[in-house]
Formats: structure tokens, sequence, C-alpha cells
């Protein structure tokens, strides 16, 4: 089974039970973020974490074995993305670029923050002029080698 | 003055004067990745802003009127950035973007994160296996509207 | 069922009913260009006007379904549009972008109009020398938020 | 006097007097968005109006002389803008575009909106949940000839 | 039926017969140059014509009704056309584009010539040397507005 | 001298002096569209018609070398052109581009419409409902050779 | 039968034989390179060719009259190949592009050779240092026409 | 001095003098199609071949020198040449690309032909229907090595 | 069978029998990483290894078939690769790029590593802080010809 | 000073003493590679490797200044590189990608190499058949987090 196939065949139990990610990740005792991302084929399931994941969805062996599976990453299909809310995140990257660049440069020297050794975590910040969603990344800083 | 001359006067004289983003954040009383991004021409300062900024750092007025000037906005000039630590950002669009969206409108339904009534912060986070690169975007949610 | 599956009966649908995008919006009570971009896959509707819509079309609840799922937006399919119709938008940003940005700078300051609390309206305006097409859209000023 | 040099001066002579695009407009006996794109180098001025231009910002033959040149059209640079505000129009008509072209043709048969035959209006309509952009276009439908 | 299944019913049907283009077009009493395109998705027929070539080719009433909806239109699916007869056509753009827009501004003034109230003829002229193709755009000029 | 510092000058004389590409090309005995093709670096004089255009300009020696190089030939300088004017050229090979192949195989046979052994001509048609635009190519038919 | 439906049957078929595109076109009496061409769908067969073609390989009249279809051109489906041997020619193009320009002008004058009238034979020259590839491209050289 | 700088020098000066590629080949003692590559500032020159062009052309050690710079190749600055003589050989690139591929692969197996281990070859064969070019692509065959 | 078929059954039974490429290249007597490209569709096998792999892996003279044709090679499918493991060598192109280039002229003058008469190494180094990946190319230097 | 000044100022003087990056990087006590890439503007020198780089090629502290500034990283300024050494190395990626992934995945598990805690050693190993060209990667690997 291809794990686009997986992907479609989780997502399409999940609506159909009316469950959430959150209820998906408490049941696999894991981040919702990541549990999500491993189900949109970008994060690798341990045999134990699949087996998990397609019993509590009531899906089978195969699906279990395509979650762990490493995947060819890449969600978006596009370079620059058409979707505005995922547009949102490359505009803050070309118009905040440059700045986060100086700032982490400032702070930590020549090195870049990690997107592998990396958390991503989404909050919920109720606000009475409109609630905000609170993004926090969290990534090792890698330093550049000298040899 | 362009914005562009403006930003490359004000990188310079900083470099001179061994100065930090966070020193030219504090003599103006803002967060010292908003007062970046204004330098790195992203961001539009008050005429109040502008003189603070030019007075500390001992440039002149058509510096502050730049400053003041509503930038053509867009920083890295590239539409996938080269730059490695710029790229990790990109990366995390491409990889993370479905999950991102996903979860959001799990969490608010239809609508997006704001790139505009919207915050960023960048903390150090010591830790003894590698210090982390904490970065917090405190966007408003938008409903889509419907009609 | 796919977005994409439902837009398609939903279309075929209304070509055999000989029904137009008005027709069903008047049948939803919501605005034709809302309605007709549901269809499409660009909004969400909510249960109670997926309901309405597939009633009114003899279409099942599948499609009602869909039509509740929040869409991966993005109709065009191309940077560029080709289609001579689509275009002209393309080229009136290419060409009045520019204007259009100094215009709403200089009416209210750094910031953006909203593309999602955002009304989009279209009229045929009668005119012996050949009908105009007159679009209004209405979006909120998101001022730039300063930190 | 080539046109960029042109629009560079009367920019920056507007800024230097401390000129609004609207009281040029007023001056000149035009709307304003039209002698805004006229001095961004996307539209052409007859030698009345561009002397009257010149004249109210008190500058040269050259300059008039260079807004009577027809332009090679085009502001923005870039396929997709990077600005956010210009990006949100390209947005639009990624987002609307079928929507657009689906009621266009309903209501007017196998054609486009000419943005030739064509007028933008920009205007504020004041709201205390936020004051609105509202944006005009108003363009000649062109059905397409058989022949 | 999909516009891109009845252009290739229709010319599978062309090719059995072992019709011209030109044969179809007299059948309709309409240039060969337009009945290609309509044939190939490019222009939309009126009742009375579709119905007029599905019975000259001997085709169902889906190919009629897909001829009479307005296609999606643009026919090339490449930037740069990579087949050479259609390239030669990019040639000319990219070559004599500033040509053509020269001699048109001189003749007209600003403005276009429309590629929507355009009529295209094709010709041969024998030639003893090497026939000659001969092609005709013929298309309304259309001022630009000024308001 | 650079070819394109020879379009410049030659281009700047020409408006100085009120000059039309017309009154050029009848000095100098040739179709105003390969004049100002030549003019715009996009085609090679001989020594005599450079000679001829210099001194009808009353330009030196070293525009008249310039013209007679042979140029690096493309004038648009983007890939799909924003121009309004130029890119209806665009629009009519993305839209008729299939149609005109269709109908010069079925009056040629295969092979292309040469756009070097080529002539353009531009006219005007007059038109109480709006001038026309009369654009004739003339290209050899070239057959593809076997062997 | 679709041309590019035609190629694989050819190829699978020649595949199964054990056959070598030069038995092909020894049996056609054509050129190897031509053939091999009009089996990958860039050149047309007349109707003797393409019976020879499908009475030698043993496939039906379908593959015969999809050969003779004037086939839209163009065979490597990326703008820059990635196929080590094909890119290899774009670097050709690259790197001598100049050189051939500056060659063939100093030698012709201005035009172009022709692609059309055109031919391409490959040989195998033995060295004891390593085999030599060597391709010969023989093409008509089209001046341009002046008018 | 920069390698594009001196061949500008190189160029110039051979025009002023009325040179021919062919010329300054024969005083260096090699194929005209190598030496024009190393003026385009594609190729390298040994200090004796660099010594002997400017001798011969009367330019000075810079430029010489600039000549032993072994260049960053590429010569044509676009991805799709647009100037129509370099543009026939990226077309011949997309139309036989692989029909090349297929005959190379049938007469020496896996590998390719070398760009590098190469010579090019540009001759004139007159005709009396139009004279023809000839070029002669000469290059090792590569084939891929198993490990 | 196609090529890309067989490298979809080779890994499924790859992954059904629980094998790593390992183990199939100890089996067939060459590389692993030689064994995996040839699997992934890059390189081509002899009749005796394509054998051997299939026999190994209980698969069909097909797939043997298959592994035999020389293949249309690149295996990423993107210009610029998403996956993270994949864009770190993208990167390493585009940062090292002029260093490799630099370093390898000043050790071996004008000429290419190539990647043809080559080999690909991958090692695991163990490291307490963290392994480390070791990747060794090691290509013929070709000198650039001189004719 | 600007970086990429430095560069040309640093590559100049080099060319003018005759030096080899390999006598800098000696007289630095730093492997050749990375002192390249920092002459390149691809590394950050710490004050001290700054001071002895400008001592030994007598260069200004304007130059060791800018070699301690963390660059904006990317030398190659194409995303395809057109030079065909830089080339080889973006068709290693694009034929050897998946390859490398999956040895890597089977090696090591889910994860990349890092570009950063990375070292690149170039050495020429002498071979009677011609010399190679050895180039070592050695990047730490960096396992995805789970969260």
């Amino acid at each position: 089974m291809m794990r686009t196939d997986a992907t479609h065949k989780l997502l399409e139990r999940k609506r159909e039970r009316g469950l959430t990610f959150e209820a998906i990740a408490k049941a696999l005792g894991r981040h919702k973020v990541w549990v999500t991302a491993a189900i949109m084929g970008q994060a690798t399931m341990s045999a134990e974490e699949a087996q998990k994941t397609v019993a509590f969805l009531g899906l089978g062996a195969d699906v279990a074995a395509a979650l762990q599976e490493i995947p060819s990453k890449g969600s978006v299909g596009q370079t620059v993305p058409v979707d505005p809310l995922i547009y949102r995140f490359h505009e803050i990257t070309q118009v905040y670029g440059t700045t986060i660049k100086a700032i982490i440069h400032e702070m930590f020297g020549d090195g870049i923050m990690s997107a592998i050794d990396f958390e991503l975590d989404i909050q919920k910040k109720e606000d009475p002029k409109g609630d905000r969603v609170v993004i926090t990344m969290n990534g090792k800083f890698l330093p550049y080698k000298k040899w």
C-alpha cells in the first residue's frame, strides 16, 4: 500500500467516525501535531504506534505497515502554496526571513535552527478581540562546523 | 533615499559601533524582532520611532524619513530561499503545511492565522545537549466570512 | 468523496437540470458568488447549507458531507492563468498592483485588505455602448501590528 | 528620460512636499487611482495633463515628456507578488477565479471583462469593527466574436 | 461529458470519416478557423451550431451539449510551447513584440488589439520558391480608458 | 557601442525630433515594421541602410556600426509578457495554437511556418464601431525533411 | 489510438522480437535516426511507410494510422532534461550557444540553421582510447528576410 | 579583470580591426570553434595561447591573464534561449532527445556522449537550393561504471 | 512492463520479505549503492544480474527484462527536492558548488569530475556525539579537450 | 564592505600573488575546502582567522571585518547550475537522490545527514587510466525527533 493511500484511508475513517486528530493522538500517547504529521505522511511511526493507530481507527495491517515506512516528505505539492492558510507561512518566511536570520545569528552565532531535531506546537489563545493562533517552533541550534 | 539604501546605512553603522539589534530595540522601547524587521525594510516606523533610531545610531533625517515610508515588503528575493537558515522555514512549511492546516481547522474552523495582526518572538533555551531556538508566532485567527 | 468529485457532481446536476448559480443561491438564502465559491471547492458550508444544497439538486449525503469539509483552496491550477477571463484579473494585479498599494496606504496606513474577512459581488450594468461588469471587493483593512 | 526615472522624481517630490495622490489628482481634475497609475508608469497622460502635473509639483519638461510616453506596462516585477498587500489580489484571483468566471458567463455569456475599457475605484468604508477597503472594478463586457 | 472528451470524440470521428476541418466548417456555415477552435475547446457553439456539428459527424447529444459549454480556454498546456509549429508564434511574440507595440501605439495611441473581438484567417499563397502561410489577425483596437 | 545603447539613442533622437517610425522607414525605403524591428535590435541593417538611418536622424558612425551587428534577438525580456498589448499575442498563441497547428497541417502537411523567411505587416482598418488592427504574417511553409 | 500508445506498442513489440531500430529502418528503406524519431512520435510517416512498419513488426492498422498522424512534437517533457545523456545536449547549447551563433553569422550572415529542413546522423568512431559518438547535424541556412 | 570584461574587449577590438574569428584562430593555430569559445569565456587558454591572442589583437596582459582563468561556463543566460538561432538547438534537443538516446544506447550500450572530451565543427556546404550548415559533434562515449 | 512498475514490484517484495538492500546486493555480488540505484531505475543490469535479482526475490521474467532496459534516468521528479534528506545534497551543491569548482580546478586544471565513470559509497561512522554519515564520491577527472 | 566585494578582493590578490587556496589554508591552519568556502562567502571566520588571512594576503581591516560577518549563503546563483563541473553534482542528486535516501534510511532510520555539522574533503587519486576526484562528505546523522 502506497503512503498516500494510507493517508486517504486514515482521513476517511477519521471522518466517518467523527474523530479529531486530538482524540487519535490521545489514544496513541503522542502530541497531536506529530500524530497528524505522521497521518499526513510526513513522519514515521514505530510498529507499536502504527498498531495502536490502526486499532483505534479499525483499519488493517496494510495501513499499519505503511505508517512505518519512511516517507518521501513534502506535503504541499507547490513551491508557493496557493491555499491561503498555508501561504501565510510562506509569507512569514518571505517577509521575516532576513529578520529571523539576523536575530538567530546575533543570539547564537553562525548556524541554523534544525527542522529535524524539532517540535511544533499549536495552541488557541482566547481573546475577546478575536482568538489567536499561537505556534511554537522549538528546534536545536546547529552551529556550522569548521574543519 | 531608497529604503534599501537606508537598510544598508543602518546595518553599516550598527556594525561600526558594534551594536546589537537588542540594544537598538531597547533604546527604541520595542521588541527586537519588530525593530529588526523595520531596519530590514519590512515594517514602518512612526516619526518618533524613526527619530529615536537615527538619534541612537547617529544617522541623518533622510534615514529617518525612509524608515517612515511604507515599504514594498519581501526580504528574501528568491521563491525558494537558498540560505540554509532561511530555507529551514521553507522546509517547515513544505513538510508541516498540511498538518498545520488540519490542526488549525480542527481547533478554529475555516479561516487562517493572520500574518498581519501577528507577532514573532525568538528565544534561546539553554540545553546541555545543545541550545534550542524557540520561535513563537502569535497571529489572530481570521474566520472566513460568508455572505 | 473527494471535494473535486463533489464539484463535478454538483456542476453536472446543475447542467442537467438547467439551473443557474443564482437559483441555487436563492434556494440556499446566500449570495450567489459565495455559493458558487462553495460549489467550486473554495468555501465551506454548514451542515444546514450543505443539506439544502443537495436537497435542491437531488444529490446524496456524500456530496453534503464533502461540502462541509474545509477545502484545500486555490481554483486556478496555474500561477499565471491562461483562460482569458481569469487572466484579466492577473493583469489588473500586475498593472495596477503598485497603484492599489499606494492608494490604500495613503488612505489607511500600513496594512492590507483582508481576503478572508472579505466579500465579492458581481453586477451587470447595462450600457448602450456595451454592458459593463461591475465587481466590488469589500475586505476589512488589517493594520500591521507593532510589538 | 526613462519612465522609471520620471516615476522616481515624481514620488520623491511628492514626499518632499508632503503631498497626497489625492491632492495631485485634484489639481489635475482626474480620479486619484488613474493619476497614481500614470505616475507609477502604467497610464499615459495627454500633453495638458502632463503639463499640469509637473507644474503642480514643480518639475521640468523632461518629466512631462516622459508622462506622455506610452509605457511598457506591468508594475509588480514578479509573477507571484511577495508584498502582502499586493499578494492578496493574486490570492483572490487564485481562489475566486473560477467562481468569477462561472458567474460572469452565467450573467453575460462567453466573453471577458475588459481590463482596458476599465475603471478602478478605492473607497474607505468606516466600520466600528474595523474599517473596510471597498474596491470597485468596472470593465466593459467583451463578447467573444464568432466568424 | 468533459470538454476534452468531446474534443477527443470529434477528432476521432473526423479521422475515421476522413473529413477535413474545412468540410465540417462548410456544413456548419462558419469559418474553418473558428470551427476548429470550437472543436479544440477554445470557443463556444450555439445550440444550433452544436446540433449541426454532431449531426454532420454522427455523434450524440452529449457531444452537442459539451460544445455549448463555455470552456476553460488555453490549448497549449505549456508556457513556452515545445511543438515547433506552435513555438514559432511564441518566437514572433518574443522577437517582434516590442516592434508591434511601437507600431500600434504610433498608429492608434495607447491601447491594445483585442484578442476577443478578434478574427483569425489562414491562407495558402502558392509560390514557386515554396508556398507561403499567410495569417491575418483582425482585432478591434481598444483604447485605454481614462477616468 | 552595445546594441541596446544604440536602440536607446535612436529612440531618444526620434522623440526629440518628433519623428515617426513611418518617416524613418520612408527615408530608408523599407517597410516600417522591419525598420522598427531593426531599431529595436531585432534585425540587421546593411551598411547602406545603417548609414541612411543615422544620416536621417543625425547620429554618429558608432550607431551605424551597431545597426550592422547581428543582434542577440528577443525583445520582450519575460517568458510571459506582462505588458497588456504584447500579452494579447501570447494569449493568441495559447488559445489558438492548436487550432493554427491543425489548420496549417490540413492545408500544407507536416511542417511549420517560417519565422525567418517571414514578413509582418500592421494596418489600420477604420470602422465606425471601433477601428481595427489588422496584422498579416507571411511566412514560407517549411515541410519537415525525411531522410 | 493516441500517438503515445502507438509508441508504447511499437517499442514493446521491438523488445519482444529483439529487433533494433536499425533493422526496422532497413526494412523501411529510411535512415535509422528518422525512423526512430517517427516511432518516438516526432515525425510523420506516409501511408506506405506506416504500412511497411506495422507489417514488419506484426502490428495492426490502428498503429499504422497513428504513425500517419502529424504529432504534437517534443519528446523530452522537461525544460531542462534530467537524463544525463539528453542533458549533455542541453549543456552543449548552454556552453557553446553563443559560439555557434558567432561562427554561423561569420560564415553565413544573419539567419539560422533550420531544424525542419534538417537531417541528423549518429555514427560510432572506434578509438583505442574509447569509442567516440559522432553526431552530424545538417540543416539548411535560412537567411532573415528583409521587407 | 573579469572574464566578461575580457570578452567585451576582445570582441570590440575584433570589430574595430574588421577581423574574423577564423583569422584569430589561424594566428593562434587552433580550430576557430574552440578559439571562439575561449573568447566567449567558455574555454581556458594556456599562457602561450593567451599571449598570442592578445599580441595578434593588440591587447594587454590583463586580457591575457583573464583568458587563462578557468571560467564559470554557460554562455546563454536563459534556460530556454530566446535568440532564434540558439533556440533551434534547444528545439533539436527537445524533439530529437529521446531519439538520440535510443540510438546511442542501441549502438553503445548504457552511457553518454561526453561534452567535455568533445569537439565541435561547423562547416558550410554549398547547395543551389540554399547553402547548408553542417555541425559535427564528436564526443567520447562514456559507459556507466558499475561497482 | 514499465521500469517504474518494476521498481514498485521490487520494493514491495523487498518489504514483504523484510529484506534489506544490503542483502539483495550480497546475493548479487555487487555494491549496495549500485544495486539500489538499479532497483530505483537509475542503472542497467546485465542479463545475469537481473536474473539473480528476480530469482532472489521470487519475481518473474518481466521484471528481469525491465531491469535490463536502459532507463530514462532522474529519480527525484523536482528541480529543487522537497524531501529534507535529498534537499541537503541540493544545499551542498548550492553552498559549496563554487568552492568545489575552485578546488578541483586548482588540483586538476580545467575539466570536471565525471558522474558516469563514477562510484558512490555510503558508510556509517559511529560517534558518541551522534553517528555520522560518510559519503564518498569517486569520479574520473575529465579534462576539457582543446581542438 | 559587502561580502561579495571582499570575495573579489581576496581572489584578485590571490591571483596577483600566484597563490593557491592550499597555501592560504596552510597559513591559516585550517582545511583548504573550509578556507575556500570562507573566501567564497559561505563560511564565517573568527577574528583571529580573518586577521591571519588578510595579513597573509596583504589586505586591509575592511576585508577582515567582512570575513567575520555571517554571510547570506548560496554561491551558485541558479537553481539548476549551468557550469558543467557544478552541474554534475546537481545530476548526482537527481539521479542518485532516492538511492542515497533509501540507503541512509536502511542504515540509520528516519532522519537526514546534516549539511551544517558537516565536513567536505577533496582528494586526487592518481590513476594511469585517468586521475580520479575523490570527494568525501562527512555529516552528522540527525534522527527525526518525535514528540
